[in-house]
């Protein structure tokens, strides 16, 4: 069921408009292209649309945001829905500021998403509309674990049948879900959250894998959230004792680069819980 | 010819002012830095005047380009040619957005630049004024082969008469052109195009072997070209099985930094067209 | 006396907001999370006092300033200053234009620091309020040896005495001194210079350190100086022929990641001067 995601990643080649921010843009243009899409990232509110118009899909991120590149997300996000490209959003730091879930809130009325993922405490946030500590980290009061899972599950979807999108909470265990099925995912290593925006990665992953395949956006998103976590374990194989972040974020995005479609299948970690 | 270009880049050790995007900044200033040049990166149009005033040369990039960055480009382009330092252009996109086409216009008109350096799709919209799909990478239409590649040499002459630069268009085959003279250089390898920003790059390496060399820009251009493609086939060989394109992006750097001016002569891979 | 310093850093794992440039804010945070502390990075004036709110430590950063990330500085600074915060001020190429002069001072005037920490051109400028050529590298004719290492010392702790912060001038021997006391450091390797952002990489680091151990800001600049030196030389000694300066980068981040209290103790070469 996954490989056949990434398999069509690979034929499709999709192109991303992200509007993501600048602290890791260049990570997440390097894994669109690993996987075997591309990137473009503009952010300039009377460029967007254009730019949008000739991609596949769109990549939002909140991270670094100010008003000029959230307008520029609204502009560019009803384009692509206009367009009918699949749309990600991510969340980063939602519950951080008045400025960050003000935008969100409106990027949640205004635009159609096919995905929306963060860590808990940001898909918290979201859907709760509440503020939280601990900036673009999920608290650690914020745990998904097997005694609350299914009660999680419950929430996500609640959520997901708000927002009509597929929505994904990723950490230790991830979670990922749409109206009418939840998966946990358990693939991946601890050391991923010691590299700056292994999330912001898998979201412009996620979202070339939801374009190249927009008819099973559930399936994509859970095969995308699978295979980071299958290339975060690669990696991990391959780590001297002297390597540390740096090279793991590289090894990281040699692993997807390198992904072979019955490897993820084979390796993925998963199972339905609803 | 071509060694002297990189011995004086070391001699002089040029720094290059950079109003490049925040996708590829840092691996821009990283090569500028491999090659034995440095970078300043600044783009407050209140400040580049100054800033251009205490470096050597500029390089100018569309990437990500809003309104003020882009009036940063033009107040330095012609403080850049008030103190004759040279300035190098790269229309990152420019055929995907009304904004882009408007800023590269201007600067075209407003600039004089020593080297104008796009894909063959870029190239064209900024030659022709035309638009163009794709984004930031080439149209798969637009290719230079044995074929057409007099006839696209013919095109980049009239173009360089046309701005008086020197005008390069990069690829598989890249070509590299004044009004008296065209190059096709052969080095490289199609995984460069699997790392984003290596035409960002190579700008970045181009503006720093022409500020060091003013008196022979199609030269210059001509070996900071060679020198690309030379380092990516050197980062080539040293790829193990499960490096991917974020390692080769590292060890192509790393080739620019060891690069030796002999053995950019031996390994340059180009002919004479016209 | 080091080693504590950096025991706590992985004890209290501080949380760095940073305000730095687009160009190193990726390397900036990864040698955050590989010290044992982590990064969020946020700019626009009207969020970023609530991000200070949420953070424990506040590291601001002149590169690639703007009017609105500048007034973001100011903000975040006061409100930092409000909560007893430690904040570190990285006053990069402030000599090289009269914006980056104005905002450097309004900061030395509205903000207390804990820290700044700069090139020894770049303190100068700061110190003296002139301007330096050479953008955002030290000047040649700048340069602390042994014949006025004392007079340098002396010079450092005036400004220390009038900013009531530790300062550092950090190059190939470092100089920090407070109020009362003064070191010269001699770790490090002559390639850090070129790889692009060490200097804001090692003030990110101090920013951990320092916020980590607030109640001993001279010895936390210390032993952050001391261990971004020791790292660059573990990092050194792992290099193979065909690593260049790309892959010191990664080295160095990786030697962050695994550096160990006792190394750093028994590694750090400096003396007190005063």
């Amino acid at each position: 069921m996954l490989k056949e995601m990434l398999v069509r990643v690979r034929e499709r080649h999709p192109l991303i408009h992200s509007i993501t921010n600048y602290v890791t843009a260049n990570d997440c243009a390097n894994i669109l292209l690993a996987c075997g899409g591309s990137a473009i990232m503009a952010d300039d509110p009377e460029e967007v649309r254009e730019i949008t118009g000739v991609t596949d899909g769109l990549n939002i991120n909140l991270g670094t945001i100010n008003t000029a590149r959230a307008e520029a997300m609204l502009e560019a996000g009803k384009e692509a829905n206009r367009l009918g490209h699949p749309v990600v959003f991510d969340p980063v730091g939602v519950g951080a500021s008045e400025k960050r879930r003000y935008y969100a809130n409106r990027l949640l009325n205004e635009v159609k998403f096919s995905l929306i993922r963060g860590n808990i405490s940001e898909i918290k946030a979201l859907a709760l509309g509440q503020g939280c500590s601990g900036g673009v980290d999920a608290a650690s009061a914020d745990k998904i674990s097997e005694d609350n899972i299914d009660g999680m599950a419950g929430f996500l979807q609640e959520f997901a049948k708000k927002t009509d999108a597929v929505v994904a909470i990723t950490g230790a265990i991830d979670l990922v879900a749409d109206a009418k099925a939840a998966y946990a995912v358990y693939n991946g290593h601890p050391m991923m959250s010691r590299i700056t925006g292994t999330g912001c990665q898998l979201s412009a992953l996620s979202a070339a894998y939801i374009t190249a395949n927009p008819e099973t956006p559930l399936q994509a998103a859970l095969a995308a959230i699978c295979a980071m976590g299958v290339c975060g374990e690669i990696a991990q194989q391959r780590m001297s004792e002297l390597d540390g972040n740096a090279s793991y974020r590289n090894y990281i995005i040699d692993a997807v680069y390198h992904l072979q479609p019955d490897v993820l299948e084979t390796n993925a970690d998963y199972r339905k819980l609803r």
